[in-house]
């Protein structure tokens, strides 16, 4: 059996080692990275290795960026008395395109989890804890509805009640638009528990 | 609405750019690579530079291969007076993964669409009617049983025919294990069409 070129077997094997990339569709990239022209695929590398060298965490809410501080932290205008805390920076990504947050952000880079071994030294706890020290008014915890998510929030949530500072966590329930017939029993009972006065 | 860093939006750019790479999957593949060690970020940027440089068409056949004749063209047990026309490496590597195809391929490098205005002579049709010259018994078709491929086995069945050369076209039908009720009816009559006796 006779199968591709050593060149290509690589390309294959470095590119299936990437989140969400099967065989089949490392496959496809190959060969469609081999059938670009030149210069296109000279940018694509450059490109990855640019961001590489360039991208760092934000002094202050750890998200990734350009600079020494991301532009949510940099701008006056949005109000720095409230803290969203995000997982990830596509966290954040999801909550800035609503254009509705006005806050700033702190980037955890990830959840407790126990079962993972990721415990509260793993991620950017304690740099939220310094950050508690300057003028913050609301920390709303938006770390993901999963058991991990929960997990986290529950964490922060102890850690930060005594210092007296108001501690709120997104509401879970049915997504906008969710048929209720296929929904999950766990985000039914979950829609029922956060249920309010209309 | 603050989104991500520059060289951020520039990568998921180039990345959603790729077959298959949706906006979320570019988005979770640029992370990913900001957050990968930098001796794998420069391999895989090496490894694509690589196989864009240094892969090539063999000589004979026209699969993608590292050297001037592909290691199928190379080995001299298979069965050079077989040719199976495919029409890209991809198809070429499903055959070659069944181990048990003795002959040798023809890669076209795509298929003949009046549709897409791909005529004979964009694809290595040319190529094959050269080879033809040597000593060859047998031609099999293998395109895809799509209406292009199949456009293409009838442009070359025509083509080949005249030179008392055997011209054999893979079946189409049922797959293995498939089960009929979610089979479409195309391939329910061409099953039928292909019956042979047991």
């Amino acid at each position: 059996m006779e199968l591709y070129s050593g060149h290509i077997n690589k390309l294959i094997d470095e590119l299936s080692g990437l989140p969400g990339i099967g065989s089949k569709s490392a496959q496809r990239l190959a060969f469609h990275l081999i059938n670009m022209p030149q210069n296109k695929v000279e940018r694509l590398a450059r490109t990855i290795l640019d961001a590489k060298e360039n991208v760092r965490y934000c002094k202050e809410c750890f998200t990734l960026t350009d600079n020494e501080i991301c532009p949510v932290c940099a701008n006056t205008r949005r109000d720095h008395s409230t803290i969203m805390v995000v997982e990830n920076a596509r966290d954040l990504a999801a909550y800035e395109k609503t254009g509705k947050y006005e806050g700033i952000y702190h980037v955890l880079h990830g959840a407790i989890s126990p079962m993972l071994g990721i415990g509260p030294n793993d991620i950017r706890l304690k740099e939220l804890i310094t950050r508690l020290e300057g003028d913050v008014s609301e920390v709303i915890i938006a770390t993901n509805s999963s058991l991990e998510g929960e997990t986290t929030a529950m964490y922060i949530s102890k850690l930060i009640k005594p210092t007296g500072i108001k501690v709120t966590r997104i509401a879970s329930g049915v997504p906008v638009g969710g048929d209720l017939e296929y929904i999950d029993e766990v985000t039914l009972l979950r829609a029922l528990e956060g249920r309010t006065e209309i």
